[in-house]
């Protein structure tokens, strides 16, 4: 049984669970200018999205950061560091690419339910 | 038990499936300069994949899409759009990255069985 | 049960594992300025954590490899074709985007247990 939590534009979910995992995304809702705000919001996005689909931060598997600039990793490591569980920290990759607007980061994180 | 499709190359797999995931990548098989095309082409081939090793497109959990150029993602957006299972819509994200040669998008496919 | 090896630094691990899937990802240790052999450590790291993990490379399902640069590919695909198991050869995906300082090349990788 899969199930999917909608997103903004009813082509996509923002979130998908399977029977042990869940698939979530999270952006910030406002774009501010600042990498360490937008991380904190695009967090809280995705803790929210968890606790709906049965799952929490510390059974976070994986999370790939997309940062619109690599110089600003320190400010993302920071929001990073104090949000996540210490005892069960992800594996975590963090590239740069093009992202959509005014997006300074984007985060995709796999979790066991 | 592990399923391998073939990809072009004896050193990769284009598709691979456990027995209830399906992991699976596309990119346009004609280098056509348009990213609405080159999509369809690609989501195409991620149709037939999935049916190969026993999944569809109504199955689909997470796509990550790699654009080469984040100005073109509307283009992208129409072929997404008039593909999707909009009854059982993806987690996507979509960032751009660096792609071969004249690929404009590439496309992985995270599925249930 | 989910399993977690540390990583350099305490908010983040190398490895996690489930009961049926590993997560892992791989850089060079020594930034030496050559894709090629920043490839083959990267690997050879992930050698090691699929095997602390209770996988090994024969069952790896999916790798995607970040490049610093994507005009360096085919370095990297010299180290990938030596190292891979040509029985069982992952699907791969192959983007560039900003790394982090010296790194060249980042490998992420899901396998089965």
């Amino acid at each position: 049984m899969i199930k999917r939590f909608p997103a903004t534009v009813p082509t996509r979910s923002r979130t998908v669970a399977t029977e042990t995992l869940v698939f979530t995304v999270g952006v910030a809702k406002d774009k501010v200018p600042s990498v360490y705000e937008q991380t904190k919001q695009a967090l809280a996005r995705i803790d929210g999205s968890l606790v709906e689909a049965g799952s929490e931060v510390g059974k976070i598997l994986t999370a790939i950061v997309y940062l619109a600039d690599i110089g600003q990793k320190e400010e993302m490591n920071r929001a990073w560091d104090e949000w996540v569980d210490r005892e069960s920290p992800p594996m975590r990759v963090c590239v740069s690419g093009g992202l959509e607007g005014k997006d300074l980061v984007e985060i995709v994180v796999t979790a066991a339910k």
